[in-house]
């Protein structure tokens, strides 16, 4: 475990990320969620990512496309026409995109025009979600998708319960509450906090990479908060685990649970029978600078004990994101007022703060690989 | 009738209008349509126009006339106060200017302070409308008015029914929709279109002059879509023609019809006691620059065989605008994500991009009168 | 009193005040009205003022204090937390500022960082209202509160009822309008304006210095305009005085009344018991540049004549002051158009543009204070 001196001096640094609106910049080679396996069918699916008008749908084998929304003759939104086969056609004049972007009918002329083309986004379906890569094709990569963050999501022995949320928020600050746990002392008291999060607030055991941070911190024998003691019936203190996991850009895995007290969590030793064993997995999408979409699950291992535990965890959870979601709003009209106003730094933001540093040297790093010359050969 | 090839050609040279939100140039020196007559009593009417504030009303002897709608005392809108007389009265202070938009009342003092007059625009009211000039008055000239496009609006052999609408698209979108026959394939499959159209689309004779586009388009033989048949009972194979005539800055009249296949139509021989002849009135008065006003009438010469006959077209075409309008503000939305995002032109396109010509020239023209000395004398 | 001549002679050296959205400069070094006194409670008050955001609350003793509504920890706004003791903690994470803005609370750490403190306002609560000092608080002297045009709010022979509206206008605007009394004769004919006041709207004496205008009006041996009669059962001719006071920013006490005629008031002799004597009081604070908050009461001396008479006036005003909002709004939208459209002076605006002209020189003198060096030592 860290001192508060420790965490201080990672602390010291650190200058703010500026939220503006208007002009930020997103990373751009990574996966992103789209949207939930089964919001996308074959009729079109109008969204917005980074700013970009974008269409998601099916083609006849099932497999999701993703394409800019907007047809390159008169400007249309493709979402506004129909699928037909595995293409798109426009509502207003009829000229048709396969799932590449190609366009493969232009009405009343036999030659297709060459710069006929839209943009065609790389999608692929893991784990109940749609995702894409919104920065360059040629570089998008499977193995960059954050399993391990969202590998539960169906996995046999676990069950879960998650949702669509839309908040009219920077990403930025939703990543900040998730990397927070002292805001449950003061926005959950009723569902998922209590006063025994800030007693243990800095004894946090902190790991990272240039790729991850994890957060893991424990508050042995402590009396459990509301919310899990009306899903999993303790009756008396638990030790309590609160582990997060962050993946870039915007992915968090929380691992989260109670065993009754003394019986070994500490050290390793967990029985679903009797503890409760949480995944809170959280995947965050740019919509604009001040918007974004929000996909959020509950997944648990305890289903097998009591098959209404995955409900009333995700019922107590989303009462806590709602919470949450006022907060946020509100912090995102106080700071459109003046987005140059100081942020001050406390020891138990030492986390977030490490999040923060890796997206920006991320997106840095983008940046410059942009400004390279294309070609180094002499 | 014109080729492929050739169309393609003539796109060829066309940049695209930019449509972005703030800043667009309009053509001022002409005639646009404020309001239909029967809109403008005595009562103060408010409209923006070109992003000027107008107030129109009526004198005594039913004249009307056009002032800005802005008291220079304390810049109170004076569509808020009262006509009395031949005058307008500010609400506030009862500042009163005639219709030439001189003061003639400056309360509290004998004299009318020298600076007191506001802007008069002139108006006149022809063919059921109401025509107001933006620019420069002493250019104004009656004969400039397209009557050609509207005479039909209070011609004894025909009978019409029009509307106002106010779209929330450019106006060069709806001229774009306007001069396009295309769409109505796709837009309009349970109005006014049918798969006929786009088989014919490019079989066009298209003429063009420094200030006119005149398109001519024949269906010979072919099934009426059926709004026709609704209104106008055909039974069997029409010859089916579609004339758009443009006229700077944004007039449209559209010369519709079909005959029964086979009676001559396409050689002039046209019957109105069994043929449908249909003027379709479009005049386009930009509002803001991404907002329009919409005053269109459909006329025709049917009435005396059937006098439900305007009813049913104008219900028919109602309804297909009521199609393009959701269309256009898609179009529009999508335009101010990103309004430098490229466009793509078709052969069909070809009518269009020469109506776009024009405006662009007779705009440019404009700018360039403008910023020549006012006298040239040496 | 002025002649005509006179008037416009001040008038002519006058250049409109710029009231263009965003970007504006208010007079900060003053002191403002932030709440009614009977507003301001336990529990946070969250209100804008010169575009900053401020939190109002009573401490335990019940005095007010005023705070930066925005946590320096991640700005959240302090109005969302809640009043514990003398200070106000912060929803999102528990950091607590004490009435002078120091931060007495950090969460999960012993050291209170040295940043954490935010902006404190000086404030006081005299005759029923609370004050907010917006500029330097070492600048802040309760002696510079508008006493004279708020001290019959509290008064024991007065009675008074009063109301915050919003408004959608600059505070210019609003100031404006309590100076002139031309407009009595136009927007408020049904209330407290008759054609007398037209009559008599140069018949003036005009005072003016570096810090106050005040002007007198008298309509001697007049008809009662309609909201006289109905308060106070005139039933002949009366001698009426509009007496406007001016304290620079924003600050009107319009002393008005009325006496029956030939009873002496114009040389001083007005007896309560049989005329109308009443103070209309005015306080506007600048919300945004184009809103406003507007504070405002009937104050009279009648009240022990019959205790309706404040019910009465405050309803007749009431009415007025939202025939005013009316117009006001309009106005502003209209100069929004166009903020640069010009501005026509009368004779009759020679106290507004005297009003004006304080103002501007004010805040021309902070801002110059603000750009000399803060030391002069040789």
């Amino acid at each position: 475990m860290q001192s508060e001196q420790d965490v201080i001096k990672q602390v010291a640094p650190y200058s703010a990320h500026r939220i503006v609106p208007g002009g930020e910049r997103f990373l751009k080679n990574c996966w992103y969620v789209a949207a939930w396996s089964n919001e996308i069918e074959r009729k079109p699916f109008p969204t917005t990512l980074l700013n970009e008008p974008v269409v998601l749908f099916r083609q006849e084998d099932g497999t999701p496309v993703a394409l800019e929304d907007r047809c390159p003759h008169r400007r249309v939104p493709l979402s506004a026409g129909t699928v037909t086969g595995d293409a798109i056609k426009c509502a207003y004049h009829g000229m048709t995109f396969n799932g590449k972007g190609s366009c493969i009918y232009a009405p009343a002329q036999e030659k297709i025009p060459a710069a006929a083309n839209i943009k065609s986004y790389p999608v692929v379906e893991r784990h109940t979600l749609v995702w894409i890569w919104m920065g360059d094709p040629a570089l998008a990569d499977e193995k960059a998708i954050p399993y391990d963050v969202v590998d539960t999501l169906d996995h046999p022995e676990w069950r879960h319960k998650g949702q669509r949320r839309h908040l009219k928020c920077s990403y930025r600050l939703l990543m900040d509450n998730l990397t927070d746990m002292l805001h449950l002392a003061y926005v959950h008291t009723s569902t998922i906090g209590n006063p025994a999060i800030e007693a243990n607030a800095n004894k946090m055991k902190l790991d990272r990479g240039d790729n991850f941070v994890r957060v893991e911190r424990w508050m042995v024998d402590q009396p459990p908060p509301p919310g899990f003691v009306a899903a999993a019936g303790f009756t008396g203190n638990v030790d309590r685990w609160h582990v997060s996991n962050y993946r870039p850009p915007s992915y968090f895995r929380l691992d989260l649970g109670a065993a009754p007290a003394g019986t070994g969590a500490p050290e390793g030793k967990i029985d679903p029978s009797k503890a409760l064993v949480r995944h809170n997995i959280n995947c965050i999408t740019p919509e604009t600078e001040t918007t974004c979409h929000y996909f959020w699950a509950e997944s648990n291992r305890n289903w097998q004990r009591d098959p209404s535990i995955t409900e009333k965890i995700y019922d107590v959870v989303l009462e806590a994101f709602e919470e949450d979601t006022e907060i946020l709003e509100l912090q995102q009209r106080t700071i459109n007022i003046n987005p140059n106003a100081r942020e001050v730094h406390l020891a138990v933001d030492a986390p977030g703060v490490q999040v923060r540093n890796i997206l920006r040297r991320r997106i840095e790093e983008e940046l410059a690989a942009e400004s390279r010359p294309q070609s180094a050969s002499t």
